[in-house]
């Protein structure tokens, strides 16, 4: 998400918020974001809100989500935001929902739901 | 997906493989190929296999996937593999898997269960 | 649900609330409420908050469901609280939380995201 | 389960099938097999299934599942074939189709994928 200028705009107890300039590199053929990008910053959003909550001791990995586009993201600026809605011991489970900003007007674009294993700080990310 | 230089392998009736090798467009700070490139990898697996039981009449677009990632993606070669499960009139539902493979070898890493929303060919792809 | 003696306890434009008191006929067998009623009432609650946003024009088919399981659902009462996240011509996505109620106290036990597929009422349930 | 007589109809390593007869207690107004019934079926037929590779020394519970409803359940048996598609230390992940019987043909009207979490035999349900 470097090479695509992502940013952390937002990071809060179990809530994270991450920003995406459009460019080339995220856009398809209609010039919309790609349904890729969009899956990606969701996915990061809901991992980093639950980091908040797992940090220094332990941190995550997504295990699952699931996502549902309700809309073309066409816009400036993609904006996707996290938020833990159960941490257990082993499992976290988060929400995240995606916007496009259009002429300064946030617009639902997808809607995400995901479960996080978490492991120990620094284990092998293997299952 | 073209700028990560991802191919269509095979596609037959209801059936699709997009094979991707590995670059540093694709892969993580771990070396693994990112979840992001994983989870649109499967999307278009799925919504490609749809499309060969829609053209040239209609075509989908992702309504939404749910994705496990059960193992980290270690290769040469990302393969994802997609299938449709059931065409109806207005939603298509298929699956899909993704392989790394690493020194000739496929493992599992991915798994995906998709709805696709079918669209008269080329209709403005607003809900 | 009629059986369960579930009720409908709030509905509002875009959301519903489902009640249901503890019974024999809806736990399982270590006295907690069982995983197939928490599915079945947060389908339901999400269902019907869509229906809210339809009737009497059209009505809704629930197309997939995605729900997680965070906590054993103990107590004398479950409610599910449904709500509407995007109302679109075809398509509609919901999601719903479900509460056990013990000694007063409401705890979460289960997390929904759904997506309901919009047909005219009185329509063949068949895509 | 019991109560509405489902049957275990045939269990090998990795794979599980439930079959169900058509009663008033499992259908819904319009005389099909109820949602919840299906959905209830098709994650116990994905959990017996990962508990094949884990009993007797361990066993699990659902974490989450996803299932798609693609055709009303018409029919006087209801059957689930679940199986393991993945099963790591933590984490199993299965899927399940089910279909109903009518007039002695199968025909799919629901396909699920599921993440379960495994758990020392008689552990206590909480995560």
């Amino acid at each position: 998400m470097q090479a695509w200028n992502a940013r952390l705009t937002s990071m809060t107890p179990g809530a994270c918020e991450i920003s995406l300039p459009m460019s080339a590199a995220v856009t398809q053929q209609h010039g919309y974001f790609h349904g890729g990008v969009i899956g990606t910053l969701a996915d990061a959003a809901g991992g980093y809100a639950a980091n908040t909550q797992l940090m220094p001791v332990s941190e995550c990995l997504s295990a699952e989500y699931k996502i549902n586009f309700v809309a073309p993201a066409i816009g400036d600026m993609l904006i996707a935001r996290g938020k833990v809605l159960k941490a257990g011991k082993t499992l976290v489970v988060t929400s995240a929902e995606v916007f496009a900003v259009h002429q300064g007007k946030e617009k639902l674009c997808a809607i995400m739901q995901q479960t996080l294993f978490v492991i120990p700080k620094g284990s092998p990310k293997v299952d």
